[in-house]
């Protein structure tokens, strides 16, 4: 299906104008030519450059911290430890479960008491500049007692284990446990009653999958700018996925009122998830406040690694059942991820995606949290959901080999539809899954065969399918109209994706207009009403849905400015295609014309709207992947890649297809070679995109976005989000491929030349 | 009067929670700690500065301009000439009335064919650095022809006076002149017969009345830097008393859409009318539009002096009749205002003002525009009104004399009041000028003796009045109700004498919240509606209505919202000081309780509204000045001063108690000392603070402001503007004071020491 014309919507039997199109975005001279502000652009009159002192160890006691040197060393105008967290202690025994969800999001960012990873925040100094700051860091004394790491999901959950914090008890179930441990949750989903289902299997399967951490690789590293007045009025600029997030963060680690802090976004370098928290803002704020001047903190590329979110990595056991036509009649699964240093979202996610496309009556799903010496982890696109597709993906094509059954023929068998009950206990409104797994039959690709391989290697073809929510959550806009029939926008959403053309077309849409007539600005927290993070795959949908409003609350402000205009009742008038028109078709203002004559005359038109959409339509996707393996070097060639997505409305499809063929090049990445490698003293080795390998243009062929458009009908414009799911089915689709091409099947991530050559015995394990 | 505590509300029996206090302005910590952003302080990557060629001579053509060497300098990004104005020829003979409104505005920033007055812009270049930039200024070969210039108002109506422009013609009463003449424009306005009012008078006496262009003195000079980029977005940062006014001009100047133009107003340090126009921000544009690169052009004072625009000379012959009880029964004037190099507002105003403060039956009023080889004027307080009251107001001291009578009481009964007729036909609603004659009769300073002088020295003290319209126009704002009961108000007035505050005010006073949880953003032209300029009097009474419409928008959701929390019906509900209650009394929520509740569940709440109000309500003012005079050497002590006006509601008196002791110094400069001073071949003389005496703090007495409130019956909080009316009365107090004290009418402006020493006969004319 490859790329669509720029002319041509993409529903061929849409009715709209600027839905489907491909304008050029907004943003996009900016950006190519070096104009678009980012964080560390930002230069304030006497700022000081701040540095963070950071643990040598993944795991010890902080016996003392003396700052009093690199206070004291000339240019040197603040050093702030974890003691200036205002109302956290910095003694060791008060740390108990009450401070737990507060204190964990400062403890991350400036240690308390301990160090959990190396890497971990001790202390951070703000001096003239950065060469005085690195020498002040350098003079701050840290004693350390060292204690015993712990670096692995099913060793932190062992009797015995190093404990992170002895004041952690299990929440199992509802219940906490009686010891402390590394668990911090354990949560259940059941669906129906899995014994019953398994007896009714002819066959049953079962076996573990396990991923490592991986980091999300946004180009951009965190930074922050802070300002704290003498008014104790605190801006802050950095690059974040949500300024109010950011807003809302500092409001709780600072204790300070909401109103009081205005965050600014700046365009931003990538986040996939890994910018929804506060790493340096807070710590910036700190800085500022006690130095009474601007500080800019921003990471290196190892700190970056070390220390922001990466994904967390799991064990999960899974065991599927089904009759011999290929009826699934039960799955059961044990999910654990290793949060890192504090509890995150973990399990909970990856339970509910997992089978998510299957129509199962009976499903049983433990998932477990646990802390490790490791970083914190955040979300990465569709967050715990990939790791565990991985596992029940592959399940599935061993369930389908098993039976003798083609992949695809075995999901769409049991696909999720229409009214399919989820394990939270939701029913599915109108999805498309079906419709992906018939397009990816229907595609030339899986029409193509898989073609020779070169001499002495090996071809394999594999599919896997993935599910993900998609969020809904606050969004507000603001719109003015403009004398020349423009409008402006003031939204509130960071643009990742080209959200500033998904949510403008929306507008524009709305008031029938063209999009160039469109001009959106990305505002600050001060300037437009509350924006939930741009994640979640919620943006176009809430967002979208926003400047739908805002467009009609104008539309409503026309009709009655136009009845004005034309001497009629309003209640004759009615607003289409971009004119009001009087119902009996004699006469009619088009919307240029309104915007002129209501910014002559009387009062300007501006709108507003703040929603909080129920609805969010969910992702289904299935992923075709052909690849060519050297069986001497372990080298995976990724021939070919068709990405078939369920993407309600394509707002703009080229956007839509960046976002699927960005998720399926990180999923290939995570499959074949990305990992987090710790030695065994937790020091992660291979802190640099030089030894951290993703794929570059090289490795990847051009992927084939196949958008498949069933509309949500929870939208006005049928908006799904489309930008998570694909990251889901990667990791299966390549191990499926890799087992058709060399006959192993390898549940392990990433599937590099090294493990390859292990599974198949070249080398040893 | 003096300063009132800032507990205490301005109205004893105001029921106001907010309006009427005396907040700290929110804007006070960053200006005071220099922390706030001026336009000179806007620092871009890769910005070049630029400089401007002006021509040395008043009046000359422009034979040749070659910037081929200056465009060669090593260093020189872009020069350009009038010729670079998309749309008007550079060719002096196409140059016709056709092209009038917008070729005098673009011929004034930089000159087509012509040049009319000494600093009149002829070319400009944008270079990498300053000296590079003023090294090419001295590339650039302009040949002139010198013309005879024109400079006085009264020789610029003379037949045979060289005539700047001989493609204009006056327009007499909507009549073309045959002859091209300086003349641009003459007005009348007409009431009742004159013939017949004189005829009824027992006394008439008519004067002529001389004012010299002065400056408004702001101490920011005019900046602007401008980035066109290489999608035709353009931005321009500039110091602006209307962001969105310089958008318009741009339009028009660039021929360049509103949808492409943003423009962000920074701080501003001072404007009174002064910064309403463009200067540098279209030449920036170009430079930046042909470099490619973001250019920053800034005046110096001198370039201030002699290229922006001053107030209007004029010259003033006032006759007025009344009869002997002190019934003035007739007036007659002519007013001739010298425009400058291009016609601007001039006499109009003048002409509508000057008599408003008096119900006289009949009136006949003739203003004439011209223009001078001098810049054009632009607006200054209250623009055009102070000389029409110069000679209006020291005609009446004169007849106060000739009759006998207190001047005071001869103002209260001739004095204006609900229901007068004006002579542009409309009648008075509600003022408040009877109450400022009252109060200023029950003053303190009224009542005190004069004191005697220094040895030597003589006394005096004068009264006199004024009047000003005050304006209403567009305004528009935004607001979000923040989760912990602040509100974020989202505006587009530049803040210039505290509106963010008495915007503010508004808005929490509606809310029924404290000020301190209203933050107040002055937006960009992207980021909010239109707002016209913050001038006119209109800011307080316009924008403020504009919040309170805000206000009440929020307060209708949140009684929509409540009455989902509450589980009422929302008729039953109403919005009471600051909390949504039960009609039955049994039930409430507070506005902080609603803020955290819309912030938790469903869409959060925001704000908007646009206004263009009606019914801005006129200002009047009273003024009392004891001088003191040294005869032998002219200068001038200003003793005391109460300034009395009728300011409507107080929103924040301490700013409204500004501007009356700003306008009023600012009154006693113009009277006393500031003028331009040219020479005969039309340079000015004293371009330069030291030589532009203005008067400084040590030679001013605290100036006691008398706040009346008559709230204005056509606004919701009973705002009138208060900012222009100040600078009204000053210059005909002061002359009727100095007459006091030395026996000689001074009929022209300034009353410096050697205008007083000829006036007293000390030296010669």
């Amino acid at each position: 299906m490859a790329i669509k014309s720029p002319e041509k919507p993409a529903a061929a039997t849409s009715s709209y104008k600027v839905i489907g199109t491909r304008p050029v975005r907004p943003d996009g001279a900016d950006k190519v030519t070096g104009r678009a502000v980012y964080g560390a652009d930002i230069r304030l009159p006497n700022m000081l450059r701040g540095r963070v002192l950071r643990s040598p160890y993944a795991h010890a006691n902080i016996k003392r911290i003396d700052t009093s040197k690199a206070a004291a060393l000339p240019g040197v105008k603040a050093v702030v430890t974890g003691a200036d967290w205002p109302g956290i202690s910095n003694k060791i025994e008060d740390l108990g479960e009450d401070t737990v969800n507060l204190g964990d999001l400062a403890k991350n960012l400036l240690a308390v008491g301990k160090v959990l990873y190396k890497g971990h925040a001790v202390a951070a100094v703000a001096a003239l500049d950065d060469a005085t700051a690195q020498k002040a860091l350098g003079l701050i004394e840290v004693e350390y007692e060292q204690l015993p790491v712990v670096l692995d999901v099913r060793e932190s959950m062992k009797p015995g284990a190093p404990l992170l914090d002895d004041k952690r008890f299990t929440d199992s179930l509802g219940t906490k446990s009686s010891e402390p441990s590394n668990v911090a949750r354990h949560i259940r989903f059941e669906l129906g009653d899995v014994a019953k289902g398994f007896a009714q299997a002819d066959v049953t399967l079962e076996h573990e999958y396990r991923t490592t951490m991986v980091h999300q690789g946004y180009i951009e590293p965190h930074n922050a700018t802070a300002l704290w007045g003498s008014d104790d009025n605190l801006t802050v600029w950095c690059s974040t996925q949500g300024a109010f997030a950011v807003r809302d963060n500092l409001v709780e680690l600072l204790k300070h009122p909401t109103g009081k802090i205005k965050v600014v976004p700046l365009e931003i370098g990538g986040g996939f998830g890994g910018k929804l928290g506060v790493y340096l803002e807070p710590v910036a704020a700190l800085l500022s406040k006690k130095s009474g001047r601007p500080v800019q903190l921003f990471m290196s590329r190892t700190e970056v690694f070390e220390a922001s979110g990466p994904a967390p990595g799991t064990s999960i056991s899974i065991k599927i059942g089904a009759t011999k036509d290929g009826r699934i009649t039960a799955a059961q699964a044990d999910l654990a991820y290793e949060d890192g240093a504090y509890p995150g979202a973990g399990a909970g996610a990856g339970c509910m995606c997992m089978l998510a496309p299957y129509d199962i009556p009976n499903i049983l799903l433990d998932g477990r949290d646990t802390v490790v010496n490791k970083p914190k982890t955040a979300a990465y696109r569709a967050p715990s959901a990939p790791q565990a597709a991985f596992a029940a993906e592959s399940l599935l094509d061993e369930l389908a080999e098993k039976l003798g059954m083609d992949p695809l023929e075995l999901r769409l068998k049991n696909a999720s539809h229409e009214g399919t009950r989820q394990v939270n206990g939701q029913t599915f409104r109108r999805i498309g899954y079906i419709e992906t797994l018939e397009a990816a039959k229907a595609s030339a690709h899986f029409a193509s065969p898989l073609g020779q391989p070169a001499p002495g290697k090996k071809r394999g073809r594999g599919v896997a399918s993935g599910f993900w929510f998609n969020g809904g959550f606050k969004s507000s806009a603001y719109a003015q109209v403009n004398a020349d029939g423009s409008v402006s926008l003031v939204e509130g959403s960071v643009d990742i994706g080209g959200t500033r053309a998904s949510i403008g077309m929306q507008l524009a849409e709305t008031l029938g207009i063209p999009f160039d007539k469109v001009k959106p600005t990305v505002a600050d927290t001060d300037s437009v009403g509350y924006n939930a993070m741009t994640g979640g795959s919620r943006t176009t949908f809430a967002s979208g849905w926003a400047a739908y409003e805002v467009g009609m609350d104008i539309r409503r402000q026309l009709v009655e400015r136009a009845a004005e205009f034309m001497e009629r009742a309003a209640d004759d008038l009615e607003y289409v295609d971009g004119e009001v028109r009087s119902k009996t078709g004699d006469s009619k203002m088009t919307f240029a014309e309104l915007a002129a004559k209501v910014n002559g005359r009387g009062a300007p038109v501006v709108g507003r709207a703040a929603v909080s959409p129920m609805g969010a339509g969910p992702a289904f996707a299935t992923h075709i992947v052909d690849v060519e393996v050297d069986p001497e070097t372990g080298k995976v060639d990724v021939l070919r890649y068709t990405a078939v997505q369920d993407v309600g409305t394509a707002i703009h499809p080229s956007y839509v297809e960046g976002q699927i063929q960005g998720g399926a090049a990180q999923g290939i990445g995570w499959a074949l070679n990305e990992e987090y490698f710790y030695d065994d003293k937790g020091v992660l080795r291979n802190s640099s995109f030089l030894d951290y390998r993703m794929p570059t243009t090289l490795d990847l062929p051009l992927i084939d976005a196949v958008l498949v458009e069933v509309p949500n009908p929870g939208h006005p414009y049928g908006v799904r989000g489309v930008g998570e799911v694909p990251l889901v089915p990667p990791m299966a689709a390549v191990s499926n491929a890799l087992h058709q091409a060399l006959g192993v099947r390898v549940r392990e991530l990433p599937m590099s030349p090294r493990r390859l050559l292990e599974e198949t015995g070249v080398i040893g394990k």
